[in-house]
């Protein structure tokens, strides 16, 4: 496999431009973010997620790099997805009590502006607890400050499987 | 940069279990899927979506890898988000007459079972095409048929601008 | 009360004009449609709501008349969104077993098209049935068959309370 | 039609029980309101909606009654829908300069406790003021200060026909 892996990677240098070297470069060392322990899921790790979490809200900051490219060149709507259903849920999983857990049930998206600059910051904060479902929402800002989408989302509490 | 990918690489195999070392696999080939043009976007390539469209609807398959994780081992809700928003959003620009695109500017998902298993497949279809907006459905299933997830989206139609 | 009810009624007769003795002939007839039992709850009989019902959909009619409008002479979104929470309710209760009540918990709709014309018809499916949470879809219809809102919902299974 | 209005009137009476004689005054004085120009919609006047605006939000305020019960005798959702899409829809019109209007394209509901007690108050804000769309979120509480429901719509704007 090994070997492999190293074929690929010389097929995927020779078939790049300088810009897409770069991408190459956030892709291994976001699958090492996940290898480190540094982040735990492969991709909180391909965003490079930097986290913050208490018991009011959850933050997460990412770089917008080409990998997160849609058809048109600015972010894709599936990855803003990623990062708000991940801070939504490390929340409402954040102020569950021992041995439970929160799955989304039901996730609504306003995209308002266009992914583009620097970076993307989400903050999510809860809307309701309550003993079945917690509620929560979350905005995604770009680095000048504009508000890129407005999320709210339900999340299921179930009791989490004993090993 | 090209040193830099090769020890990058190495770094990531020589933390790798067995499992690891084919999600590596799965994620340069995905690279390679972008850079030879088989998909048009590093997040398709990655995912290694199959796509067929027509004028009546969009569907997208994609297999299950452990890249898909999140941190309960099933398939992070924002992977699933991505393939219901390329499905709609492909569609959604199908059928648009020449010099017009279709932007997501509301994503609504129900979530309905944990994505397992081997693989996902995404059908998206028209409900309803005005002339500013077009709304489209898409249903994601498992390979045994179960339903993970029901998804309605709202497509804004702006005019393309000219390079 | 049933002095201070006609005087009531005779106040609102002096304040009418032809079409607003229309309405209040729409409403008074509305309210009857509950005290007969014809329908089972006030809004039911004020949207003269006419209703079919088996395991598989929930079909409702209703006339479009001016106690319907919102400020611009259309129909108001919150009527919209009563026949179809109604009639995705409807069916979710239906195919829950005995003893067990579906309350929604998350309405998601999308208006289409402006409420005119002579009648409204929707239509209401089943999209998924899980043990805690059924997910129903509906349409909404305008006479000239344009489709004015698309819905989805998704209901909590609740334990009826034995009284 | 007026001999025809105290015949229903009549009617009504005589099936109501001492309770439903007490909604029977609900309508009638619903109706009044819109024909005094009080409220300026027929279902503002039923709901007895009492409304304050300026350029930040829309608060309004409905008494509970036996109206608005659904088959399980709390509030029906629609008339949830119907408080919240008035309110968001009054902030996102006041908001835009004149000879535009905004009509709802897009309304999430989570629905979170029974509507049930004295009286119900919803609040609405802006979430995003854009070219074509107004973000707008709001929330409904019962008097005991619980939030019922949570919400958030997307309006479009049109120009105003010229009449």
């Amino acid at each position: 496999m090994e070997k492999e892996l190293q074929q690929l990677l010389e097929e995927c240098i020779s078939l790049s431009s300088e810009q897409d070297l770069e991408t190459l470069q956030v892709v291994l060392s976001g699958v090492k973010n996940k290898l480190t322990g540094k982040n735990s899921t492969f991709i909180d790790g391909l965003l490079h997620m930097d986290r913050r979490l208490d018991n009011e809200s959850c933050e997460i900051d990412i770089p917008i790099t080409k990998m997160l490219d849609n058809t048109l060149g600015i972010v894709h709507g599936g990855f803003t997805a990623t990062v708000l259903d991940t801070a939504m849920g490390t929340l409402a999983n954040k102020i569950l009590p021992e041995g439970y857990a929160a799955v989304t049930s039901q996730l609504n998206i306003h995209y308002l502006s266009p992914g583009i600059g620097k970076r993307l910051h989400c903050k999510a904060t809860i809307v309701h607890k309550g003993r079945s479902t917690v509620v929560v929402e979350a905005d995604v800002l770009r680095s000048d400050g504009k508000k890129i989408a407005h999320s709210s989302g339900s999340f299921f509490v179930v009791e989490k499987q004993h090993k």
